[in-house]
């Protein structure tokens, strides 16, 4: 479809204009910018519906939450796979906002193309080639975490594996770097916005959250990431944060939720 | 006047409400952004007040121009020193701007305190502990840069160095730090502000033209430093980029200097 | 199998001895130290064959191949699949050779433990939490590479993974980690070694091809491994580098590897 | 002396043939391995005397104690200055070690330089130019460490800042580097021997004391720098490390250090 001597299908020079990604009459791209909320994990019916209901009250668009979940250690709480995907479901239905879940491998891939709107591929699986291809024979529209110590063109040559394999309907998330720094979880790299936004035509989103890892500093990051020109944020919300099974340290309240989607509402009033 | 068990001096522990630093009649810290524009280095007289007058013009406050160049290689051009100081003092004449200048030793550091409003510590000297012992002795407010791999603790540690000395009028800047991606020059950790802000009661802005490193990227990375909370930003700008003697390529236009002023206005309406 | 109270079943806490893996009359452990070679990817009958005698006839014990290629681009040649794993198999035959190869899902997982002694996950598969349990029940040892910017406790947890599924042969190889310097492809973290046989029971090896990516210091760096404690070694050899479809530039040639195994010798017998 | 177009005086380019730095009838570079030990910090008469005796009793060659410590913080030990480096002379005197000490700007320079017989610029002074230019002045042998985070080529500019104003006498020390992983201080960039010795004819020797941060670790890899090529080692040795005022953590004992020189003298045996 394509080879080493032509320009590569995520580059502006093989395609000039912005892609816009739809998901019903939700763009993703160009000038909208979209806010994804929800929890880390999905935990339960309750934990999940009553996420959604503070991320639609706040704003939001898409609602996140995991299923399977790609934790360090292998003791650490995995996920509630489908059955978390059916309250996830629920909670569309109750809300109306788009769905989002991240896939770990091609049996979660299956399962999941039949409940969300959108796939995502974590950090750690960035360059799982095996499992972009499969992501690139998908119909849903995917957001690609960039790695943790991914440069911004290997980040572009994964989702050049998806591209070219039919799915053009890629959304790229920065989401921190690994770096010697230790007084946040992550370096979030924010010239990686306009960095993408000058190499590829692809959307490009941020999450503050699990860059930064600390509550206290989402919002002016979320800030400095529509200002920078991000076409969105993902933001990790929980109903509770202080029980939360995992990332409790880095989410926001509903309360506090709220507040974000009204500063970043003003900042892009101008 | 501290101990290891105290809190130290530079700490919102030790003083919790902001510092503001004062240059005549413009404040730096608190609520208000200011902008620091002007070459890397002081080429001419022509060059600098040329640039001193597109800065003012533009709405900036304080003027930067470096008379004595700590460069990678010997044999790369070291700056016009005490020449370039005098050619600078009649651009300060001329617009009524401040001027701030780049101290690399103890000799430069009496010349510059007969003509500048404000001393530069550069990244590579952050941690020359017996320079910063001296500026701290010093009775001109002092903006003290990042070194290029010093974690936070670290910047503060040496800030703690000048402070110990009796020299409170520190301005801390952000500048990126040294990280595996290559295609920017540094990497800006733009969350540092916040972080900062949350350490500290010290002013903090950011310099995005040294941490990307490229013309097209500094205006939305100075909007995102404004958007995170920064104190101001320093800008390079030079008359004429393509034929600057350094950092020509990260180098603003004064058309271009002029539209980010523009820009950073828009953001602080809100 | 454990919980996060208990020690994990990599650690020394856990297990005080040495573990050894055992491949046939094969040892990796212990006191032993060995010696992998062979091309980046199996491209021929020929050249595997070829790799091969090459490396019996220096003092190697293993021969390396790609045949399932995980590239940055998907343009890249990506292997030669089962095709090329019968002809290591036959390399193997004729030479008397163990034989190692990387996995990159559960696909080439099925087809390649019908071939091969000893699995590999590379560098950009450490963190694919989902085929490293795929592997835990395995009969085959594996060869677990650190991922590019994974920490010595990720790169255990991921080893974890493995050995909570009930798989205790895994030999833990150090391949370089991704810093800031460019002079080198990777910088090798040399202290991995100790810290690893210090932290755990399971045998380490290093990659000096792939940490520092330029032939002429894969010799030196090799004897850098053997002095630190490292139980073996994997070393990119191509009969003839300069054709090679990748990894030409840090392969050894035929004579090199031979020389290199003498140097290593002459080390052992301290 | 030289200009952007012609080769630099610290390159293989410039000067072929390996440079050996002589100070009195020791000799440094080439094929000979030289070992420097003694304390972080001169703390004491007996201190310094007692760790001399030990240096030169396990077959050290050089003392070394820092008189002037750069330290993190202000409030940390600073040094004994002056005082320090009359003890540091007296041990000399009684065991015919050499000995080396740190400059940190031009005042210990001058003092240093009436004692020692080897100056060194720490890492944080690696790019202080106007220092390195005041070294280039001197008539006694340096030692440059690698800064935490510079580039081999920034490193080897430093040195050309040193060279170009005569003093052609220069030791490079690699020391570790910054990296994101944290089980050892810094990330001995091992490499980066064989990598010098390919680009200049300067001798190069490894700390690896300040690079892993811990004692166990340092007798391995002492070994690996050795085996990987380096002119030396040098290494903290404390007479009783656990009161030592700094880096005790990481100081050798007088036995450990005498069972390390043992080591080091097994390997150069080959």
């Amino acid at each position: 479809m394509s080879s080493n001597n032509r320009a590569k299908l995520v580059t502006r020079e093989f395609q000039k204009e912005d892609t816009i990604v739809k998901i019903g009459d939700l763009e993703i791209g160009g000038d909208n910018c979209v806010i994804i909320g929800g929890p880390c994990a999905i935990e339960s019916k309750d934990q999940i519906i009553t996420s959604a209901k503070l991320v639609k009250a706040a704003g939001g668009h898409i609602l996140r939450g995991g299923a399977y979940k790609p934790r360090t250690s292998p003791y650490d709480f995995q996920g509630l796979e489908e059955e978390g995907l059916k309250y996830m479901l629920l909670a569309k239905e109750i809300t109306g906002l788009k769905i989002i879940t991240e896939v770990i491998d091609v049996d979660s891939l299956k399962i999941c193309e039949k409940y969300v709107d959108i796939l995502q591929i974590g950090a750690r699986n960035m360059q799982n080639f095996s499992l972009l291809k499969h992501i690139g024979k998908s119909n849903l529209p995917v957001v690609l975490k960039r790695g943790l110590s991914a440069t911004i063109e290997e980040w572009l040559n994964a989702a050049e594996y998806i591209i070219s394999e039919g799915n053009k309907n890629i959304i790229l998330c920065e989401r921190g770097i690994r770096t010697y720094e230790t007084s946040t979880r992550n370096t979030l790299d924010i010239s990686a916005v306009p960095v993408i936004k000058s190499k590829s035509h692809l959307p490009i989103i941020v999450d503050p959250s699990h860059a930064v890892g600390i509550r206290e500093f989402v919002t002016p990051l979320s800030k400095a990431a529509v200002a920078v020109g991000a076409h969105g944020i993902m933001v990790e919300m929980h109903p509770n944060p202080d029980v939360a099974l995992s990332d409790g340290k880095q989410s926001l309240s509903g309360g506090e939720f709220a507040n974000l989607c009204q500063e970043i509402s003003k900042l892009l009033k101008d």
